[in-house]
């Protein structure tokens, strides 16, 4: 692509280095901009950068947050003896928005995977189990998406917890998806699925 | 979706003003940032901000510039008695992209349409007028969308320049696309491109 301007090049090369914005849909972002007042543009610079420069991680669960402690381990309604363990801060979100859970996450920041190079010490696993231990958590909840990363890493700290466990150690159910249809599901999962067949009342109630 | 961190939701509302973002690709591109370095992002935010800021229209051609005039108009080693009038910043790209023109543009600003309220006025052809007749341009190049708008802004500049008019007025060929398929072309296009066939020598020799 040839610019005629250095300045619209520059900033149409700063959003093609995001994940799946090529050159076509950076410049089509830019001159989107171009049309917006200054103020208007100025704005979204400066809360991108504040976002980037203010934002925090939990101490206590690693989830982003303004302060040091984020809003739902603040929130003193959320049942702070339940912890679901997820990957990452998108699944806090995909989970919260679900409106279906009311106690606390703890981000482990990835999943153990040799392969790629990632070992229980890149993840916040010490900090969970010290948790667990200070806390004297009730419930632990893997939502861990299901592949053998995932796996692995539950059976890793399940292993650490064998001297202070939780009441309760469960993991999100695994099965056919709501408006799924079984044809097309995986033999893995429909096996699963089969195996962890439920009573027909405790679906029911459960919806 | 529910955000456990105000900096983290604006900068992702901010993300899903841009067309084409919606919430969840937002999301992944402000998680993206969050794992770069505060300086790079600091720098992406500078970027963007000061292209808003900084850039300048050409005075004479009304496309995008660092200065007064942009680097084509400043350029000796462009024709500058050819004109190719375009719609947006956009088509200069595009046209500047294929290498194959060497005069200089005109930035109409959008094109004439009735229905969106859109009048002569609104665009930059009283500009061109008094450039045409200024500096006796002596070709003129409409590169215009081949629709009715499109169209309709040729036949109406060319109705303006009755009194001065370039050497020769043209406007790109319309056609079956390269590597197009003549089964899936339009009715129109298919007529258009028979009606303006060309000779098979000066087809070879203008490949």
């Amino acid at each position: 692509m040839q610019f005629s301007s250095s300045l619209l090049e520059n900033a149409v090369n700063e959003f093609a280095k995001l994940p799946g914005i090529g050159k076509k849909t950076a410049l089509r972002l830019v001159l989107h901009l171009l049309k917006q007042d200054t103020k208007e543009v100025g704005h979204f610079s400066e809360v991108i950068a504040r976002m980037r420069k203010e934002i925090k991680f939990c101490r206590r669960c690693h989830n982003v947050a303004d302060g040091d402690v984020c809003s739902i381990c603040a929130n003193s309604q959320r049942k702070q003896e339940i912890i679901c363990v997820v990957e990452s801060i998108r699944d806090v979100i995909a989970i919260e928005s679900t409106q279906q859970f009311n106690g606390t996450y703890h981000v482990l920041g990835g999943v153990i995977s040799p392969l790629d190079g990632i070992g229980p010490d890149q993840l916040t696993i010490e900090a969970l189990l010290q948790r667990i231990d200070k806390e004297h958590t009730e419930e632990l909840i893997f939502a861990l998406n299901p592949n053998i990363q995932g796996d692995t890493t539950i059976y890793y700290i399940q292993k650490k917890l064998s001297f202070t466990p939780p009441v309760r150690i469960t993991t999100i159910a695994r099965g056919i998806a709501f408006g799924g249809e079984l044809e097309y599901a995986d033999e893995m999962t429909l096996a699963r699925s089969l195996q962890n067949r439920l009573p027909v009342e405790s679906y029911v109630s459960g919806r």
